[in-house]
């Protein structure tokens, strides 16, 4: 078989013939950026040929790529299906992965649904023959235990604990082991996974750790996922279970084993994930979240075993998947609003929570409506030229002064692109020193003074106006594009924010809070917020950060019962409004473009 | 590798040299008698070799096999090991086997636990984007469905038919499927399983067919399968769990394929079984049975998916497994109390099913008490020179009479063994003309005159005394051991009948009805029963036969909840005693081991 050594990783692959160059790296877990999943549409899928023969550059790649990028050999690996050995250098720099992974916790009592009890099993004699699930049964006063319990077993007698789910006896372990309980609480985004483990008897946080979806390689939205689950019908509904399985598996392992915990004292596992990531997880068609009238097939919690779908634990372990309102109010944001205790409030509360959508739920004195807003990514900096994710290298705050252009890395690195927040900032600050017009457009370069500090941030490309916002290795550009599309994200949110204020009827005034939840919000300031106009300017001081409430909530679920069945309930109280179906919502939307309002 | 061919069924096996020649047929699915399950003790698993060599005649060989056997190459195939090609002679004939697949069923109303409902699942709208759970959910007005559900199904709309196991929705088919609702109804017995394929619409018995239950290959009682389980702790119990059920999926199969009904429209199959039966069957340890105090795992019944274990039927088909009382009074027999009416019992009813073990359970005017009395399998024509199972060539009945002796013959050929109901018979007419004693012994032929009509009926071989049964073919002998085989079968059932009324304070006068079960009881004539002393003369005219009630009661199971309950209830209800514990029994056994009780 041919080989592709990668020069920058020091790494080789055997590859078969058939297959882009893409799916090869995607196969071997090598990421390369990829938002319209192999589709030669993004341009994005870039890698540079240092060695070996390819077939001629596509027309697409001559449209998608610049001329000097085709000159130093970089090609789509999309568009490429390699047949000898070739050379090659992966262009994504990814190192480390900056995420949120604490924030607002309400006060709860304790009381989760798996416990344990320590009873002693009698030896049977020839006066008692019970048999040993009666004996348990006597001892616990229940009708009947769990056959599988049964099968695992030999007659048991002495000290023995039962592990309970509620009040049913889930499972038996040999000897006293009360002290030993342990569970998970996991946040699936479509972007990010975050694992918690929890030692459930004081609710401690022992670990925590986050990855990347590995879905992601499917597609980096939920929409470019759920195609390529109707794309290929056979086993993609698999396969997009058992990559996310997998993550979680990995990291649940690893954790355990720095800690010196038993896998198999992990008893139960919460799980809260929009409503298509919790599609995928439990193997569910999530296609008719994708199309019209977008009804999914599940909005309900889930509690089953977590075997039952790969996870791993005890053999009896739980998995409990926290409820959903519909296709795009999911279960993270049911969390956000227990979390948040918007049903309790005695005032008028939005939360929002900022990602690739955008959901909102209004709390009018406690009664709950919501909607979800397609922001798209730019937000979180994909669909950006020079955007990536918020990870070492990232420019993530950006200043444009007198003196010129400061910007902030994570990680005081080099940097190499700009993440989410370094995007709203950026434009924010476009806006702001009116480089960048109402209506979105960048203004004229004659029409500014060569003497202007701004003059030598825009430059020409062609006909088209682009700022400079970093020159010292590669340019870092923000485009018309760019702008544009942080334009549309904005656009979506803030006209979902009017939307459901109006159908609550309630004027600014009256809204007395805005909860800004999640991952990726926690990092947006008000000024971004308010300056780019995502947030109306008259909410500036009326901003709350919950942080990632989603696992908040998974965590809340799994340290008690009670929580499991208030969320439930909160979960159907929430009503759901359908933008695109309401109306006058077009014209609202054409209204929010403006960077004016 | 070496080859063995069998002769007389014109089959060639490859086998490796490290296995008895025993193994290497049971392997082969071949079936040898073998009750010690290759111990070396029974001297039953004969097979002539025509050609080839093989190690020399073992001590204990000489001493089980006759020397005309030896003579005519006759081995023992446990005790010899293979090692070059031979030609072999099988020499059980076993063929088409007898089996009682009717009985007696009580009046009572069809409830099964399972039906169908045909509904309608609305197509979601912008205005109504119920999701599919919920749909389903609104429309029966119940809380949740099972996640399966939503795993194996699209978003279905329009008219599908709904599956329930009581008021659980288990399954969906798509379209109105309402007519094809079939379940099966189990009899697993040590030596035979009964499958019975159910229309649950009309009550009515599609198909019946049986088979000898292959775990024999492991022991022909249930103690030497226990040993088995015991001796091998690595699958065996994978083993013992997998044969029956194979073989219960190949009957299941062939009777669908027969009658062109589709296998997944099978969504109830109801079992009963004896408790080891029951254990192997589920895969639970089942060694706790043969060991004192004699606890077994578990006695209530189970309600499981099919699946579970391995059978087959619909996706979402249901196992239920009918309670026991102890480790030796099975579901069977809770099965056989139900169907007799023992708890309304006005009177004073003695409910006996007489197999390998008799099980008897007394009603006292509603009051149930039980014992089990280890037979041991003479009655089933097992342990005994010529004995076989009642299959076509097996002697059934015997009358001896002043012209000889004479013989009925199952399939009415020629005979080539007794099985149990004439081996009760011959031995009723050996006491009843006095060629046996009271005692059990042989009559001396000194002691009989040359004209006598019985004098050519008794032979000696050596100083052993043995009736000839028949003398046409290959002789059939009835031997000194085989009459104290019955007569230790005969003081182990009659004890436990006399001290079941003991124990409940009821005198001989006061019991109204002796109520006979099981396939095997059916045969034994009223004649055997009292002319050998298994039961008392007393009871000679009032006995009743309700055949196979076992799977009448797992029938009956299948075909309504209510008795589902009432049965689990009387499970509940039926004392347990253990003869081997009660005062006094050893010496009510020693009297109840003469003829003349």
């Amino acid at each position: 078989m041919p080989k592709i050594f990668i020069k920058n990783q020091n790494r080789t692959l055997e590859y078969s013939k058939d297959k882009s160059l893409l799916e090869i790296l995607l196969q071997n877990e090598i990421f390369v950026n990829n938002p319209c999943n192999g589709k030669g549409s993004c341009g994005k899928c870039k890698v540079k040929v240092l060695e070996g023969n390819l077939e001629e550059i596509s027309d697409t790649e001559k449209k998608l790529l610049k001329k000097e990028e085709l000159h130093s050999g970089i090609r789509l690996s999309c568009l490429v299906t390699p047949k000898e050995d070739i050379v090659i250098e992966i262009l994504h720099k990814e190192t480390k992965h900056k995420i949120l992974t604490t924030g607002y916790i309400p006060k709860f009592e304790f009381k989760p649904s798996i416990y344990k009890k320590v009873f002693n099993i009698e030896k049977p004699t020839l006066d008692n023959q019970n048999s040993f699930e009666d004996s348990i049964c006597d001892t616990f006063n229940i009708k009947s235990i769990n056959w599988n319990i049964l099968k695992e077993h030999e007659f048991l007698h002495g000290k023995v604990t039962g592990v309970f789910n509620n009040k049913e006896l889930i499972g038996i372990e040999i000897g006293d082991t009360k002290d030993k309980l342990y569970g998970v609480a996991i946040d699936i985004g479509t972007t990010t996974v975050v694992v918690s483990l929890i030692d459930m008897i004081t609710g401690k946080e022992l670990a925590i750790d986050s990855t990347i979806n590995p879905q992601k390689k499917f597609g980096l939205d939920v929409l470019t996922r759920i195609t390529y689950e109707l794309e290929n019908p056979n086993g993609s509904r698999e396969e997009l279970q058992s990559v996310i399985v997998n993550a979680i598996n990995k990291i649940i392992k690893n954790m355990c084993g720095k800690l010196n915990i038993n896998i198999k004292n992990i008893y139960e596992i919460s799980i809260a994930a929009n409503s298509t990531m919790m599609h995928f997880l439990l193997g569910i068609d999530g296609t008719y979240i994708g199309k019209s009238p977008f009804a999914p097939m599940f909005i309900k919690s889930k509690n089953i075993e977590s075997k039952d779908i790969g996870l791993i634990g005890s053999n009896f372990c739980r998995l409990y998947c926290l409820p959903s309102v519909s296709s795009y109010i999911g279960a993270d944001i049911v969390a956000g609003a227990y979390v948040s205790k918007l049903e309790e409030a005695k005032k008028n509360v939005l939360f929002i929570d900022i990602g690739t959508n955008g959901e909102i739920v209004l709390s009018n004195h406690g009664k709950l409506l919501s909607c979800s807003c397609a922001a798209g990514p730019a937000l979180e900096g994909m669909n950006i030229s020079s955007g990536m994710r918020a990870a070492e290298g990232a420019i993530e705050d950006v200043k444009i002064t007198e003196k010129g252009i400061e910007i902030k890395v994570i990680g005081d690195k080099e940097p190499i692109g700009v993440c989410g927040s370094g995007i709203l900032a950026v434009v924010k600050e476009l806006i702001r020193t009116k480089l960048v017009k109402k209506d979105g457009a960048f203004i004229k370069k004659e029409k500014i003074d060569e003497s202007d500090y701004r003059y030598d941030m825009i430059q020409l490309n062609g006909r088209k106006r682009e700022f400079v916002l970093d020159n010292r290795g590669k340019q870092l550009l923000i485009t018309q594009s760019d702008v544009r599309q942080v334009q549309l994200a904005k656009g979506a949110i803030l006209s979902g924010f009017y939307a459901l204020l109006k159908k609550a009827n309630i004027d600014m005034d009256s809204l007395d809070k805005v909860v800004i939840a999640g991952q990726f919000g926690a990092h947006l300031s008000s000024d971004s917020l308010v300056g780019i106009g995502i947030l109306p300017k008259e909410v500036e001081n009326k901003l709350e950060y919950v942080g990632n409430s989603s696992k908040t909530g998974a965590y809340m679920c799994l340290m008690s019962s009670d929580v499991k069945k208030r969320i439930e309930k909160l979960a159907h109280k929430i009503d759901y409004m359908e933008l695109g179906a309401s109306k006058g919502y077009e014209r609202l939307f054409a209204e929010c473009l403006l960077f004016s309002r």
